[in-house]
């Protein structure tokens, strides 16, 4: 496991342990993770932090150059919300956790020339299954269904 | 002048009072402004809260059945990030007051069915002009450049 990827993972699970959404994302800049975050729906009441969008703002204000040398990861494949801040920004290269449970605009990403690679981890596919199984109405919420 | 646009535009007048980029936004739902917000870059030192992205936030968790039955207004044309957001929460229309200074992702709103409306308020016009001729830099961080 990559070891970025196992951060993002570690992510989740902290979220899953605050009693939210098991969402977890880095970013990643020149081997160094400069941002971190998880879903902070239910411990923030917040209808935009994502996990990808807790580590954009994690990694605070960054200049062009630096979102444009940058990976980022998440393990699950990102919703419309997170597909836009990776395009804002011009962040060329995303590795997904997997995209089974829930997939989100990687067809987008791919389409503006972001480089999508996407793992299929069991252990990502795992925390979102139990997840949706144990609190559909919450999941529906985070994707606005 | 709508005066849900003028809200919005107050919002913006309020950022650039504190130091911060004018760009104001106010999420109406049957009539009502459920959430307000401005772009708060420097404010909060925040890469992800653009005047949109506040709205959302501010008016917090709401179920889909709102998002879908909601108009977000916006002094300035909708980034890829917020764009992504309106996406996400399936909000049907969106009125935005110029798009004259930046164009964001209209296009992509109006391929997935969201109505969009564009005033050229001469307001919102001189906010963002006499602003970008001010702050070039952090204009241009702003939309990642």
């Amino acid at each position: 496991m990559d070891s970025f990827m196992q951060a993002a993972i570690e992510e989740a699970q902290l979220g899953l342990q605050e009693g939210g959404i098991p969402i977890g994302s880095v970013i990643v800049h020149q081997g160094r993770i400069i941002g971190r975050g998880h879903n902070r729906r239910v411990q923030n009441g917040s209808a935009i932090l994502h996990g990808e969008m807790d580590a954009f703002e994690d990694a605070g204000r960054q200049p062009a150059s630096v979102y444009r040398d940058a990976v980022l990861y998440t393990t699950l494949s990102p919703c419309p919300m997170c597909t836009g801040a990776i395009l804002l920004y011009g962040i060329p290269k995303v590795i997904i956790g997997e995209n089974q449970t829930f997939m989100g605009d990687e067809d987008l990403l791919r389409s503006r020339g972001v480089e999508v690679e996407v793992l299929q981890d069991p252990t990502c596919v795992a925390l979102m299954e139990s997840f949706i199984a144990a609190r559909p109405e919450l999941w529906n919420e985070d994707i606005g269904e």
